[in-house]
């Protein structure tokens, strides 16, 4: 059984930035470190940080002092309003593409643009991002979350740092039938859109694909998604240990790949016991 | 045989605009009356307008004095300047429409996006509006024609008058990969895109189709190409005379549209003529 390894899985550039920031907050504050949500998607990551005494809270309410980590996805504006209010000492993860996407969502709103979010509602990156524009910003994914937009006289659409990027070309296909002006920035990732290219070139090429990653990892959950539409014999898992040998009998090539998330030493662990397997 | 005239069949706004302007010319104008090039894209009425004493030149250079009409295409912004210099009467028939979207090639060539202008390099309109930009400005009707553009800071898009939505859209997913920042104007009119619609709606629930328009008319070829897709029993004529009763050959209904440059007399005529065959 030969093993393949995407070249791309493993930490992007702003999960790596927020982990090596946090390690540096970690060796160098006395108090209590924080971070407003799990400062990634990948529980085995946010376990360890515990060992260094960095707590994942849900709110801001349940901080009263102390040093708080603004997580990668970014947070709302008024959140940390909020930190600056209560004299925490923040320090600010936010990856610097979702930093970005912020900016333009309040440069459209300034200049006047109806703005679309193109992601997903419940994620925090999203939730993030929205705040920074007017109330009247919307969410989707798909022209279907759409159908009752008005029409506008010009639009401005921002994504998701790590959507697919048909889904943004869908609903930019979409709005130029609701507006005479469109200003888009494709704020989507490059790390991102390599990543799921490559994932799904690998997915072609082998008999059985495994995703490794955090189970609450949208853009892992994704990976898993592309890679099952190309090749069914696709699992998620978040460690090693849940490698189960029957989903390899008869493979002869096996592909990995991992969310943005999903740290080198899991993915190691998961090849290493690959790689028992096939000496079975 | 039931006879199926399409509502939005007939001429357009700015065709309409452009024919009141030339006959007006026409009744108030003493000396020689030009266009420069057709005033429309319908031979019927090009020969209806030299009854009127009004010729289309092919360039500005065979004309050196009198009156010019402007057809509704537009002009060459160096053709508009050399009928100045020359002392000749400009009358100005360019579709409003046309000379919104000449605007805004000039708008976002001054505020330093890299223009593609959507649509089909040898049509009189897109040569105007290209005349409008900077000198890199690029004309494409399909991704194809853009293979070769490097990666832009940012891209400002906009879309000959009388282009099919879908060629819109295709050239803007393809550019979001070509830049961060995409501003689009869509500069599609409405009435195209709603004799299309109808247009192909109609061949849908008829068994034959019949295009009325100039041969050298681009919306209605393009017209024809849409119901040809749908219905393969459409035909191209300019005029009445060219209807062939073997193509009504068991047909119970049949469809009728025109292009936006088609008189309503021309398509008067072959519906007659299509009525006078039912009745043999």
């Amino acid at each position: 059984m030969e093993i393949f390894v995407a070249k791309s899985s493993g930490f992007c550039f702003g999960v790596k930035r927020a982990i090596n920031l946090a390690n540096k907050c970690a060796s160098e504050t006395q108090g209590a470190i924080y971070t407003l949500g799990p400062i990634i998607h990948n529980p085995q990551v946010v376990k360890k940080l515990e060992e260094s005494h960095i707590f994942a809270k849900k709110g801001i309410d349940e901080i009263t002092q102390g040093t708080i980590i603004i997580r990668s996805h970014g947070a709302k504006l008024d959140e940390l309003r909020a930190a600056k209010e209560k004299g925490l000492n923040v320090i600010d993860a936010t990856c610097p593409f979702v930093k970005k996407a912020q900016d333009l969502v309040s440069h459209l709103s300034d200049e006047g643009y109806s703005v679309v979010v193109v992601g997903e509602k419940d994620h925090p990156e999203v939730k993030g991002l929205i705040s920074y524009g007017s109330a009247e910003i919307r969410i989707a994914d798909s022209p279907e979350g759409l159908q009752d937009l008005p029409r506008k006289k010009k639009i401005g659409i921002i994504a998701q740092t790590t959507l697919p990027m048909e889904k943004l070309e869908a609903v930019v296909s979409f709005c130029l039938n609701k507006a005479s002006e469109l200003k888009v920035f494709n704020t989507i990732c490059n790390a991102t859109s390599i990543r799921q290219k490559e994932s799904g070139e690998l997915a072609e090429m082998v008999d059985c694909m495994v995703i490794v990653g955090g189970r609450n990892s949208a853009n892992t959950r994704r990976l898993a998604e592309i890679c099952r539409g190309i090749q069914p014999r696709t699992y998620h898992i978040e460690v090693a240990d849940e490698l189960a040998p029957e989903w390899f009998r008869g493979a002869s090539r096996v592909g990995v790949t991992s969310g943005a998330s999903t740290p080198d030493w899991v993915i190691n662990d998961v090849v290493e016991r690959l790689k028992a397997l096939e000496s079975k």
